[in-house]
């Protein structure tokens, strides 16, 4: 059923597939007002395109987005946003031999299963190029909540396989992010990592690995009790992001080793506002914002399609063994960095009318 | 604004505070027919409730559901089942020292900065007691999926703070996990586990920990694209329960660390059924269930309220000192284990009525 | 499924039977800081309940609405609202004779139809009952847009059968629909309908009639494309009211009658506000309010219990005759004016905050 | 904020304005395997495109719809169908003039108000035009409904103005309705509405009138307790049409003189199933389908473009004149009456899926 939508004000119902005419997002309830167009939106969607850099599938697609609604004289009309991007790789390809088996760990089976019916071409819905819609609406999302609130989104990657980079969530800037084609600011770990994709990728292999994201300044009371407190809306979005396969916020895993002598931040008054000397939080608590920097960090499993023979079944049920062949992503963290953003945005910005509709 | 729901076909509406006259949750699309009592709901409260070993906190509140709507002649008529609990505690102590501070790592800030009037009896809505209510209402769901499916939802405690259980999650079953007052299946490591925490709570501290929680059997087919994957809901639940920081499913954060070669699971037909040899993906494939256990963890962080002096502000913006008194919890994680199966139930059963309307 | 909730910022979750322990309602999005006790709502449950005068039944019920939660110290802390209503008649008659067949034109055929269950006692989730807990909650949503806006929503008795009362919209006064026990303001010809009611008493029959409403001021602005148009909300409220079968705005179905060149709203500066000379729009267009009065209509079937023999059938599917007796509403519109006003006010409530979301 | 989607299980989200780059919608729930092309649609499409008879507005619209997504091999694959239609009109006249004032009974001054900006080209997201995607939509919605049940929605022409045609909804067939080109099934009568709308078109004017249909077979069970009752959900879907001002299901307004022993309908046994002898209900009691044929009416206003002076201000506060040019409808009905149908099809969809998850 009615799956495709995320937000309660701040909306996105998202539409289509990897190899139809086209995918798109319809965005409601974006305030009138707002300055927009493609040239705001395309910027975020050139990070998430395939083809920009040798660490990521070669596959060359543009992703050119078009406003088809909801903008009239270069500002929002208050009414729904259409945006559709063009699919340019369309049928191109014979996918007649996926037709008859599922390829491990992508959606061949489930969908299959689900609905007896599959669009084989690039996985159709359930391929990660879908995202790139979200990626879109992201765009909007951000240029409202930094013009609101001056507030500002960044995500990078913070390990690759083992390779663990040395970071400090707050003082990452978009341009360290954007310094190297991996995406992540530890300039030197960064070439180790790119080394390493590299090599996995001349085995016909893949791997995964670890996006952070920090989100600051952030004002407080964003987040509402008791199902849609704001790290579990956070925790929804990236979780339906394709490979994820965990999240956390503030301390989060590790946090579970720690006492609550260490792990509560202890409040303090800092120029007439309300801080906490520590963030193990992560910016929220009991679901609402604190009004200190959130952090969260999502984990991505290795690419699934690799171009290695592999053990799997045929549609009619017999055992045999598929290899993929052509490009493919051996990882997915540079690309995903842009959508783990888009996605925080649209939370944010769902969650920041929602705040606003009870301020007088 | 409206947070308090989750669901869509299988829907719960959650109301109270911990010290008012009482909680209680509404639940919407409870199928007619089922054989109802409040005997089918207490025992999964009294796994939750307070008071029931001495690694929990010794207040005592017997936490009796009663059933005002929905139920006639002991079966469920379809419509709105209406749950409530009384509190027996309220109001029975001064908390006015409260008041006047925020107490580190609670809600007391946030709720302050939100709406400008705190309920400071207990946390108000902030407390964790009012997951009982969604304990409650998982009774439910769960016995709508064992009898739909034979589903069973086991969860366990699977680490507390360093101290890592040795556990195979498909193999857990209720009974070990109810054989120590822990709720961890490996009994030796239990053991050492209670001791940790008797003397964490000596020291008038807290801890954190992770439960592991397991689904089986599970239909194929649950789940939808593009946001509502079974994963993200699945996500979205947990990191709504009070103390929670992370969530992963399968290989989830260590899978980072892994080659898509050894992470793929390979298919295999198994008694003319498609299961995979591995699985690594959790149950869950493209955000629809593959017919594999579906297993999980979520990642709680230590208890706020400790026994011990700690910084903070007053709400008119002094910095002060406070220390907690009384009774609490060291460690959230025993009772936590039937919040986790509770809020696990609800997001299946809704999936399973999602997915009945399109079986024919 | 869930159907039991309306609204999307201020919404409402409906629970309870008109024979089960108590009935309630869940109330999501009231704002933090209103002032609020029983005291605010009991005076628009008294104008709904039962046995208040000889033209309604004589059935006694007090109706008394307790506050379970989100408010404390008198005031509402912006978290959900429970309210609930113990049920004093509870179980008190005889309903076997009712089991084995379905009384026309109530609800009985289609939950047997739709749950194979039912609840004979008084309608079980039937009853016009259930409208008490909307009652209440419309009284809180009424003192927000009171509060807020001065806006006032009055309803009132415009028809009783072929009798039509003399009534200009924008001038009714509460106290004028008080002034007597139909709630009619035309005093003349309020009696004249007194007398008819009381007439098909007598006859142990029925009668239907139309009530009309008005709402003002109204801020401009309220209301959403496309669907949730402001009168398309406000439609399926009033559809929603047991016994109603119709509804129009403005100008209505005798608006279909006019030519564009009459029914046209001209538009004219009024101390420097934009004003319409005529409002057969009823103060919506193009589903946006248009800070012109809101004037509809909702017409009500007479009530289905009469105390006359009816052709019907069992439930083991022979025909056979009923004749109910006992106590009955010989016409439903006295006590459906408050119900009226209480939708409404859940509708613009609703919709107010929607339109706060976005003001700067 | 968010109010452009209608459904919960069948669900479309609708995005366009009238002289944008196109306009579209997005239905999520469509079971997979539905055989679908545009073929299926176009045919809707064309009943409610302009230019089609000499009563209707004389603008040239192909209104050629694209499926973007959704359809593979020439069926449904159970996930988001995106319909387009491109727009042919953009832009290719001159708003100038009406950009300085609001017309009278539009929706100029509502969306000014609310979103202090417009969109003047032909009424932007207010104008009739984008219940095309709705017809769209409403086609996939009719072709499931009458494959699952065949059911067949029909609606017509029943008034004029003052002029009634005599029609008994449940004998009505498309054919009938086809057979002019007002679409009022009783011919003769049909012949003196064009006439009059002739009349009308000639002074510059226009007229309202009434739809009437009628949904035959129906499945008893549809519709929920206690907000999304069927006639609620149809008055919502009827009322958001623009131009609509009154719903009424069964005997709607006349039925509020009717006497109860003559309003309620007898049940009885024809060839084992539960019928009524009359049906004044419309086919839903207590807001669930009983079985019996489902008839409501829905008036509409007279068109408000009519080529005669209209007194109104400017967008700066000036009391002016305005006079529309051109080409416009001089009756909305003939061009609604696909509308209404297609708003009754998404309604019935989707409490068709939702009743169906309940279903073994």
């Amino acid at each position: 059923m009615a799956g495709d939508s995320l937000g309660k004000l701040f909306k996105i119902t998202n539409w289509g597939e990897s190899h139809g005419p086209a995918i798109g997002a319809v965005i409601e309830g974006c305030p009138a007002g707002l300055e927009l167009s493609e040239a705001d939106i395309q910027p975020a969607l050139d990070r998430r395109k395939p083809g920009q850099s040798k660490i990521v599938t070669q596959r060359k697609e543009a992703d050119q987005v078009q406003i088809l609604s909801g903008v009239i004289d270069g500002k929002t009309t208050g009414t729904a946003i259409s945006l559709m991007i063009q699919n340019q790789d369309q049928k191109s390809k014979d996918y007649s031999n996926l037709k008859e088996l599922f390829r491990p760990s992508h959606g061949d089976y489930t969908y299959h299963a689900k609905y007896g019916i599959r669009d084989v071409a690039g996985g159709g819905r359930t391929s990660a190029r879908v995202t790139a819609t979200s990626v879109a609406a992201g765009a909007i999302a951000s240029k409202l909540l930094e013009q609101n609130y001056g507030m500002k989104i960044t995500a990078w990657v913070e390990t690759v396989g083992e390779l663990v980079a040395n970071i400090e969530p707050t003082s990452v800037t978009r341009d360290q992010v954007e310094a190297n084609i991996l995406r992540c600011p530890d300039a030197d770990k960064a070439q180790e990592m790119i080394d390493h994709i590299a090599a996995i990728r001349k085995q016909g292999d893949s791997i995964g690995g670890i996006i952070g994201c920090c989100i600051q300044p952030v004002p407080t009371g964003l987040g509402e009790p008791i199902f849609d407190k704001l790290e579990a809306d956070l925790a929804k979005a990236m979780m339906s992001i394709n490979a994820s396969k965990g999240f956390e916020i503030g301390s989060g895993f590790a946090g579970t080793t720690m006492r609550g002598s260490v792990h509560n931040d202890p409040f303090v008054m800092e120029q007439g506002d309300v801080k906490t000397t520590t963030n193990y939080s992560g910016g929220v608590q009991a679901g609402i914002s604190n009004g200190m920097p959130i952090n969260f960090k999502v984990a991505f499993k290795p690419v699934a399609t690799i171009l290695q023979k592999q053990q799997t079944v045929t549609t009619s049920g017999e055992n045999t063994e598929y290899q993929a062949r052509g490009r493919h992503d051996p990882c997915v963290l540079p690309r995903a960095v842009p959508i783990v953003e888009a996605m925080a945005a649209l939370v944010l910005c769902d969650h920041m009318l929602r705040y606003r509709a009870y301020q007088s």
